[in-house]
């Protein structure tokens, strides 16, 4: 059987794991998997059961990390690591995270069709909790199987059970003491590469008519998840010159930093902002009281970690003038951030070459969201990402991807797996002992 | 005893009346007497115990406002009318509305002691539920009175206590059904004017180191309570030409409107207005999710009937364009307006002259904020206000009145009174059969 074969065989299973994914995370509209949760873990106990099928050596990690792993013939060879996530935001899509998980178990089911054998292990791995709405803080499987994952991180309070991330681990049945900066819980051994497929966030390739893009990076963040304006209460008739007016000062912060966007984006340097939340305090606000209040929080995100950096030192800049300009105070709070993501050109350009060859027209494009395979990028492991066209954006329950567009992640991982076998060990690798 | 030693003889029962209202509506922080409610009713039920010392006539309208009548040598010239109410706003202060009862019964109190008689009648008003946060409309009781509110206004609900505004009345022993627009409740017979004494809301006294302003008109205003932006809920990374951000454009219309009025300064032409609410949706709002919802209140006043139709078409401008240029549905929603009130140049220069007479220093001032008095001087009745010096604003526990302050507006009242009772039967009046 070819490859193509194998691959269009696997649709109408990859189609049925889907709608099982969807039946968990049933939640209208939409479908929510709350991370270190009952859903997230069907979801893990759904790819189990895929992996039993295929005949996969099945792990997990203190953090709850699953892996999935195909052995290969020379054991102790750098392994190839494929993987996403299952959670979701709420009310959220079916695909965000889910897909890539189900791109490379099919992947590897095509192959094992066609009578291919590994040269090196194979590892899919699906990570915990990458929804920064859960925690506040994104990236938290991955980030704690690199070691990555801040002490303080364990502390953390879900906003809905109010319960710990430590708590939620350990109902999981993980292991939060085992869980320290600087040790990797990953699989032991040399890591080839990182492959991730991951549904893209924005209209890119909807709007070029392209089922695929390679991407060129992925950005890098910098996060507040509350900054608060102190400005002074007033009432409606006080006049202009006496305001300290905390909302109006917000206001001024969110359309500069919007004309920061359109002078980057005018000089070709790719960036993005969101205020996701923006407002005054809604337990005491009045229509007519001057608020004194008001709180948003910031993601600010590029592709080159000195363009973010100067970027920040934009906000900072922004921030300032107008504290001083409206006569409020404004603090920026808890700062998060996530490192810039590269992606490795010879795996960019081994990957575009696997789709060609698959008959699979693809493009490059900057990665609109982080994801884990930033983790691995900022780790300094080859990590290579493939964006799969999908409709309406994701984190709402009208994303709409295609199943034959997440076909052709599969065949290209399967093409790619296939076609580097045979140069795996002498490969560069970054691994663990 | 002259007029001035009888003034300040008031004083320290002026003092004990406004403790005994700020120990009726401790609130800490600050002050709450609720419309249309005990705390209301316990402060109308003191201004009852104080008439009752003055020998006034106590009379209530179906809409529960008060009446204490000094009656005049001739019950049927024209009478004069002062007041204004005891409500005030959750975690107030304490004389916002209550200086103006208060100052007026001591000026009745004051000029009893110097053995003078009115020619006609003077009777003061407590009117209800002037703050708009009760049942988000505000001067409820003058409108009442006026025979301007309407009916739907009845059905309206305190957000607190989810009863009607009819319902409230009813429990406070008003009539609901007798509150019918075109109708007056006000005490029958001729009215010579009516005068009213308010804290400034804002710190133009305080800044020019006078105690008192006379006002020369009080602003008309347009209100919007919750306009709402209609935009798309997307991913934190959608590019900028696909976004279409609600909060965004909420923010571009608060700075627009803000140019506006700084604009509009330059100009010489006094404006003023509040977002108070500004908020995207607290129960969905992410971190990672441009906000597609947003919801704001306006506050839109000037002092001029043409120049307020004008600005209100501005907004309409600026509402279209941002709507325009952001991609999102921008509903208004409902709208409520106060008229303009042009104080009565007569009414101006003759509490000037009494004010000057009693040694006190007045400057005019636009009124910042509107007060009962609006109603009496849109409805064709000659209307003075007065504007007592206050610090750090009104609508919070911050708000600080000086009692001798209080006592140059009751001084400028009876002295205002005094000396126009020769002239009152040659007056031009207004008034109901």
């Amino acid at each position: 059987m070819t490859l193509a074969a194998a691959v269009a065989e696997e649709q109408p299973r990859v189609a049925a794991l889907l709608d099982r994914l969807a039946a968990i995370g049933a939640d209208p509209p939409g479908i929510t998997r709350h991370a270190f949760d009952e859903r997230e873990n069907a979801a893990h106990a759904l790819a189990v059961v895929e992996a039993g099928r295929l005949g996969l050596q099945v792990a997990r990690d203190a953090a709850c990390n699953l892996y999935l792993t195909w052995p290969g013939a020379g054991r102790s060879a750098p392994r190839v690591l494929l993987g996403s996530h299952f959670d979701s935001v709420r009310h959220g899509g079916n695909f965000d995270g889910a897909a890539g998980v189900v791109a490379a178990l099919a992947a590897v089911s095509a192959l094992r069709a066609t009578g291919f054998t590994p040269r090196a292990d194979i590892t899919i791995a699906a990570f915990r909790c990458e929804e920064a709405v859960w925690f506040g803080l994104g990236l938290i499987g991955s980030r704690a199987a690199l070691g990555l994952l801040p002490r303080e991180a364990l502390d953390r309070r879900r906003a809905d059970t109010g319960l710990t991330l430590a708590d939620h681990i350990t109902r999981c049945g993980g292991d939060p003491d085992a869980i320290v900066p600087g040790t990797r819980l990953l699989p032991v051994g040399p890591i080839r590469c990182f492959l991730e497929a991951h549904i893209e966030q924005a209209p890119s390739l909807i709007e070029a008519g392209l089922p695929l893009a390679i991407a060129t990076g992925i950005p890098g963040n910098i996060r507040h998840a509350a900054i608060r304006i102190a400005g002074e209460d007033a009432h409606v008739g006080l006049p202009r010159r006496f305001r300290r007016d905390a909302a109006l000062a917000g206001a001024d912060i969110f359309t500069a930093l919007d004309a920061l966007w359109a002078e980057e984006e005018e000089a070709g340097r790719a960036m993005a902002f969101t205020i996701g939340r923006f407002h005054t305090d809604t337990s005491t606000h009045e229509l007519t009281v001057v608020a004194g209040d008001f709180t948003f929080s910031l993601d600010l995100r590029a592709y080159d970690a000195a363009h973010l950096a100067a970027l920040e030192q934009r906000l900072h800049a922004i921030v300032a003038e107008v504290a001083a300009r409206r006569g409020v105070g404004i603090e920026l709070g808890p700062r998060n951030a996530a490192p810039v993501g590269p992606c490795d050109p010879a795996l960019r350009a081994g990957l575009a070459a696997a789709a060609a060859r698959m008959g699979i027209a693809t493009m490059p494009l900057g990665s609109p969201a982080s994801h884990d395979a930033a983790n691995f990028a900022a780790a300094g492991i080859p990590t290579g990402l493939l964006l799969i066209r999908n409709a309406n954006g994701s984190h709402n329950p009208r994303e709409a991807m295609e199943i034959p567009d997440l076909m052709a992640a599969t065949a290209t991982f399967a093409e790619w797996l296939r076609a580097e076998a045979a140069g795996w060990s002498r490969s560069r690798s970054v691994g663990i002992s």
